[in-house]
């Protein structure tokens, strides 16, 4: 979803400590996105789904089952159901960004057609369903089915706030809820469900995914102006060429004096971009403060998770996914 | 799918006949297609759904289903669930006849992007997948899921088997099945399971939604090279031109001379066409009767279709479901 993913030490704890169960997502991942009658589909998946990924999400899941004490075999598939979810998406997006290319955008890495992605796409989204179909738990279906409607609502409602200025920050929580944390969400919350946890801790986890997810999205919005090209592996500056409305921008339009508002309009709404307009946009972004206050609500949302995570049992799971948001802010820190 | 719905009058009294269902259906259809934040959403599915479909696969539905004496709400939901799936297929081969265009395919008659088209049509899908969550059903969930990957799959095999003269009948039923006949034996089938009908009557509207979508897209397909631009409402020769494997293509390629083999591979797989290639091809056809097997094929599966509903209670709707299966092939008996 256009998250660059390089949380790493708690991350990496979490993947030894469910590493069996790990093991066990990867190897139903295989099985699943293999296909008798149309092996194009294993050649495009593959590359995605066996190349590089952190594998945060399923890890989301398979850590709120296994704190929580679950022993069956389910939280193995909703963690596989969530990550072809996500692997869906990303061959979605691919669509999207090359559709995008039209408009200046720096040449997309794809080695598929359009029809390719979109097709494949919707084979694991529906493989994603038979997986979570298995467990046999209507609320688990329920969960997935409502963050599924709000992931391309979200998508959908991008696409018209792009490039409008009037997009607030209210509009700008609803599509990062959209495109990153309602499958965060989703994926810590079915993983206390399956376990049989109580509501509270069910709630807990979902508010837990909630503001991890709305973290992560912030801190990747931020680093597009502050990270460099080697720790963010795109170039900087890309946000404003493709003129997304990210949360700084739009702090800094708010405070916009007339002649700051007009050098928005020209380059967002209208894109008429120049040499120097980045620097520009930084130097505006700074006079009022906007990356810092960006940085501050990454901050609160990182400590909202930690929060939230109160109602769960006290254990090393618990404190990995702790650990996990302060990780994820730490790179703005 | 590709299919053009000429079907008519056992169509029109399977309408009259569910007309109250069929309104609800419609209310619900126009309620979920809302979106509160994206109003693109609307915009994008209105177009779809309102304007001139027959409503073949919800009535499909709503048809097994009372016609076993249903009386909850749910083949509602998923009359409305399997007209989201329709849509959102379609919404996706926009995309895939987009991409098509760029090999010579006459311009498709596209109002929206590539983009909304695949994000509104993952809106459909995540809509229809709560639709039928609401059920509570999960054997009804379960066939939706396999029919979603059927089709997915037989849209990406397609793409593999285009093109490709080594595409024989069985692939061929293959690609057919995931096309149409898979929602067309789904819609049918979870009328009766949500029905709670026995086993073999539930076998029995797999049966006949599997063999009349088979029907529907030999004919449309013998259409594409018998019919008349008016009757058929898109030019005749499209698949021709646009070299797909059908199935009097396959019959013709199957019995080809070598001179003809190399007609076939210029036109067909390497898509090197001049004038009066089609009327080549036509006469190669019917040089093998390939047009007159095909038929047969296709009145066969409407007989296969009529036959299956043997075991069904010998109703009203039973009788127009017979009908209708006379009447998708009586465009070529």
């Amino acid at each position: 979803m256009g998250v660059s993913e390089t949380v790493a030490k708690p991350l990496d704890r979490l993947a030894a400590t469910l590493g069996d169960d790990m093991a066990a997502v990867n190897t139903l991942i295989r099985d699943r996105m293999a296909s008798r009658h149309a092996p194009r589909i294993p050649e495009v998946t593959a590359h995605l789904v066996e190349a590089g990924g952190k594998r945060l999400r399923p890890l989301l899941t398979l850590a709120a089952a296994r704190m929580l004490g679950y022993e069956g075999p389910y939280h193995v598939h909703l963690a596989a159901t969530v990550e072809f979810i996500h692997t869906a998406t990303l061959l979605h997006d691919d669509v999207v960004d090359e559709s995008s290319q039209r408009r200046g955008r720096p040449t997309a890495n794809l080695l598929w057609d359009n029809k390719s992605s979109v097709l494949v796409g919707d084979y694991l989204f529906s493989r994603s369903f038979q997986l979570m179909v298995e467990t046999g738990n209507l609320r688990v279906l329920d969960i997935l089915a409502n963050a599924s409607a709000t992931i391309s609502e979200g998508e959908v409602l991008q696409l018209t706030a792009a490039q409008d200025l009037a997009t607030d920050e209210a509009i700008y929580l609803q599509v990062v809820r959209g495109k990153t944390a309602a499958l965060f969400s989703a994926a810590t919350e079915v993983g206390g469900v399956i376990a049989g946890a109580p509501e509270a801790q069910v709630k807990a986890l979902y508010a837990y995914g909630d503001a991890l997810g709305i973290a992560f999205q912030i801190v990747d919005d931020l680093l597009d102006y502050t990270g460099t090209a080697e720790t963010i592996g795109k170039n900087v500056g890309d946000d404003f060429r493709e003129r997304k409305l990210t949360l700084p921008v739009i702090k800094a339009v708010a405070k916009a004096s007339a002649e700051e508002r007009a050098f928005w309009v020209r380059t967002i709404e209208k894109g008429d971009q120049q040499d120097g307009d980045l620097a520009q946009a930084m130097a505006i972004m700074n006079r009022h403060a906007a990356l810092e206050a960006a940085r501050a609500d990454a901050l609160d949302w990182a400590a909202k998770a930690r929060d939230a995570l109160a109602p769960l049992p006290d254990n090393a799971l618990r404190g990995m996914l702790s650990d996990l948001a302060g990780f994820v802010v730490a790179r703005v820190a």
